[in-house]
């Protein structure tokens, strides 16, 4: 595999330079502390969002900073978590007197130094709310510690972000955003790696009409490796632990995302997404939103993550509410 | 490289099917012709645009289907032009009284087809006017007849959309069309062919350290091959023909289009970004608006396609008008 980016380590502060360069009303990069921040105007009071991770999962997260979701994102090097530095100077951006909600993925690195961060600032009185995003169905519910965080901090931060523009105190949105993972699961497979900027190599050989089940997003295998099936059965794998697990009854609404790795083809994926669409209907719910396309990612991976969130009234109604960032806008 | 879709003969049709249930409130998907069409309510009058080809390189045109954009699009198999039945079906949805405009890219087949098409509905008194789209600065001006309709299709679709919306005449968004694709150029590198899934084989083989210089979207190969350069280089190839032919000033606005070919991962392309727009700015030109990501894409290729407009305030004006397509969507 070949790569645009000849000089791995200017990845990500180039990266981090084009994004607001392409979005200048709406984000902007701050090259000392490596973060990006909103530009909307914000409202006294509002309820502060920032998340970060490991470059290579774009959108993720700067993609979402702007109205209506984070205020600020700390990107770490490729799939390296933020240090808490990145952290402790989006938290100060992102402090509007109402709190700062951090959105955490389950890995280790970002538990680690977002907690850190918090531990500081809180001594210095900001008021701090942790949410934990580990909606990862490919463990089983004994192993709950070890799911990571994966599509549904797509929805965390929609969600939350919308309730924090409304005005909302922190315990009500951090308590939603709560609603959200709970009721979110994700499932995934890859039918390639991707190949790490810095070495130039995938991060694991796949045989070809071999695929990976239960990947992340961190270019890492997933927990079995199966003979490739078709479309319909790849469907099936995504829509079985994610629907058990939600206990989903006929009627009830979901929001699906089903987001491509980073090289999976648009038309491809839609049409996976028909299959996994006619599945979930059959199942008896509802798809009442949807969202297909690259909105977490694992570099230059081929292959689908399936989130599936349990959905209601007020959930819809936050998703709807206008978001202007660099990868979601509509109403604004 | 493998293929979710197992089944090759379904791909488009499988793809239109969950396009469509992903957006049931922009785009329905009409299966008996093939053709997708727009869902929001049209003024009576309103002047109809139609665009179709090869797929393959989506979102064109389906995913720019809706509200100040395209009224129907004909999507042919992958890599084939659309067949004068579908051309005639869509031509029929878009016709609402006002004459219907043909957005056809620099292709052989396409310009054959809808050049059937409109003769045939001609005869049947249906106003029909064609725009050829032909940006692809990679053949010389004394080759102009083989330039490919490429990035310019999608500011043409976006731009005379908006005219059409605004319940302009014919003529009108006819003059604004052609005036896009005199004045944008496309330049494209690809480091990586693209796997047809009929046959499920790379289109041509390219050595690793080596790139294709002046690609189109059909999974063939550029008119050279070069030793692969750091990005900055790639840069300078993308901006010096495009530039050159423009005959841009120092003050002179410009739209930038840089999109995606299918696997270039979004942190890599942003990265080219920054290095494009660095030397535009030098160029003494003024990138007022951007877009960067997969737009138009040749399946699962690696590299980018730049696309840069001459723009004025009036294109500018119509760029900025609301959209709403499954993939463009913005003030609606």
């Amino acid at each position: 595999m070949q790569k645009i980016m000849g000089d791995a380590s200017a990845v990500v502060p180039d990266y981090l330079r084009g994004l607001a360069a392409a979005h200048p009303g709406v984000v902007e990069y701050d090259p000392d502390n490596r973060i990006v921040v909103r530009r909307a105007p914000v409202r006294p009071g509002k309820v502060g969002l920032i998340s970060g991770g490991g470059s290579g999962c774009e959108p993720l997260h700067a993609g979402y900073v702007g109205l209506g979701m984070l205020d600020a994102a700390c990107p770490g090097e490729v799939f390296s978590s933020p240090v808490p530095n990145q952290i402790m100077a989006a938290t100060g951006r992102a402090d509007h007197g109402g709190g700062v909600l951090y959105v955490i993925k389950n890995f280790g690195g970002e538990v680690m130094n977002f907690g850190l961060a918090a531990e500081i600032l809180r001594r210095k009185g900001i008021r701090i709310e942790k949410v934990l995003v580990n909606d990862d169905a490919s463990f089983p519910p004994e192993l709950a510690g070890r799911r990571r965080g994966l599509g549904a901090t797509v929805l965390v931060e929609k969600i939350a972000g919308a309730a924090a523009e409304q005005g909302r105190p922190i315990d009500d949105v951090a308590a939603l955003a709560r609603r959200v993972v709970e009721r979110s699961r994700t499932f995934g497979v890859a039918l390639s790696s991707c190949t790490h900027p810095k070495t130039g190599r995938q991060t694991f050989q796949l045989p070809d009409g071999e695929y990976e089940v239960g990947v992340g997003i961190g270019g890492d295998r997933g927990h079995e490796r199966r003979p490739l099936p078709p479309v319909g059965d790849i469907a099936d794998v995504l829509c079985e632990r994610v629907t058990a697990e939600l206990d989903l009854r006929p009627g009830n609404p979901v929001l699906v995302l089903l987001s491509g790795l980073g090289s999976t083809p648009s038309i491809e994926l839609y049409g996976l997404f028909a299959a996994v669409r006619d599945r979930l209907v059959k199942h008896g719910t509802e798809p009442v939103r949807s969202l297909v396309g690259d909105y977490i990612t694992s570099l230059d991976s081929l292959g689908a993550l399936l989130t599936v969130l349990h959905a209601d009234d007020e959930l819809i109604e936050l998703w709807d509410r206008p978001v202007h960032t660099p990868t979601l806008r509509w109403g604004a």
